[in-house]
C-alpha cells in the first residue's frame, strides 16, 4: 500500500528531480516532454503505459503530436507517494 | 490540402456526430470516452494513433486510467476539416 | 512462484480452451487469431502486451498483417503452468 | 505502386544494410534486434506499427520478450521493393 510521502520527504524527492514542478493548488507533480515527432512520443507512452500497468499506477497525461504532459499522484493517498517517484525516475530515463 | 469547413458545412457534420461537442471560445471538437480499465482505454488508443500517423492528422488528448478526451481540429486551416470528421467517425466506431 | 502443471492438470486446463492446441515437440499452447486488419491487430497486441508486463509473462509472437499467433510456456518451469492459462483466458476474451 | 528491385538494385541495397540478410529461399530480407528489456522492445515496436500503417507496409515479425525477428519483403511484387529498404532504414535508426 501507498503511503503519502510527508512534507521533508516531498521537498526530498523534488530536489532529486529537477525536471519535475509541483502542480498549483494540488498535491501532485508534472513534467512537459517534447519528442521529435509524435513516432516518438507514442513509443515513450506505449514504455510508460507497459509500466503504468505493472505498477497499478497510472499517469495522468496529455499529447498533442511531440508533445507529452504528464502529471503524477497518488490519489488513494491523496497526494504524491513512493510510486509517482518511481515512475517519475522512469520518465526521466526514458525522456531525450 | 484539407480545408476549413464553412457554417453550413460544420452544422451539418456535427449533426451527423452527436457524441461530439464544440469546445468553448476554439473551432475544434471534443468527445470523452469511458473504458472499461486502462488496457481497453490504451488499446483504443493504439488504433487512433495508427490512424493519426497515417493521416498525418493528430488529436490533442488527456487520459487518466481508463477515460480519453480527445480534442480535434485543423491546425493548419485554423479550424475543422473534413480530416476532423474522419477521425471522429473512427473513433466512434471504436467507442465503447 | 509458478509451478509446472501436471498431466490432469494440463488436460483439463485445455478442454476449457478449445482455440489452443498444444505444440508439437514442445510442453506450449498456440493460438492463431485473425483481424480485419492491422488496426485491431495491434490494438489487441497493445492489450496483451500490458498484461504481459504486468504478470511479468511474456508471449512467443508473431504478426503479418491481421494476423497474430501466439505461443505461451513458461521457460521457468519447463513447461505450463497457470500464467499461460490466465495469458490464455485473456487472450480469448479479447479475440473477435 | 511498389516495384520490384532488380538484381543490381538489391545488391546495392543489401550492401548499404549491413545488419540484414537475405532469407534463404525467398526473395526478403531480415535482422535480429535484441533490447534491454520487453519495455523497450515493445517500444520499437510501436514505432514500426505506426511507419507501417503510414506506408500501408507491415513487416512480418516475431517477438518474445527482449528479442525482435523482422523479416521484410513486398508481397505485391513477388520480392523486395523501395518500400523494404524504407522501412530497413527505419528500424535501424531505431535499433539500439
Amino acid at each position: 500500500m501507498a503511503t503519502r510521502l510527508d512534507d521533508a520527504q516531498r521537498a526530498d524527492a523534488l530536489a532529486a528531480l529537477p525536471d519535475w514542478s509541483l502542480v498549483e493548488n494540488r498535491e501532485a507533480i508534472a513534467r512537459t516532454i517534447t519528442f521529435k515527432d509524435f513516432r516518438h512520443a507514442w513509443a515513450f507512452m506505449s514504455k510508460v503505459a507497459l509500466l503504468a500497468e505493472k505498477l497499478n499506477h497510472h499517469p495522468e497525461w496529455f499529447n498533442v503530436w511531440n508533445r507529452v504532459d504528464v502529471t503524477l499522484a497518488t490519489h488513494d493517498v491523496g497526494g504524491l507517494s513512493e510510486l509517482d517517484l518511481k515512475m517519475a525516475r522512469a520518465i526521466d530515463t526514458w525522456a531525450p
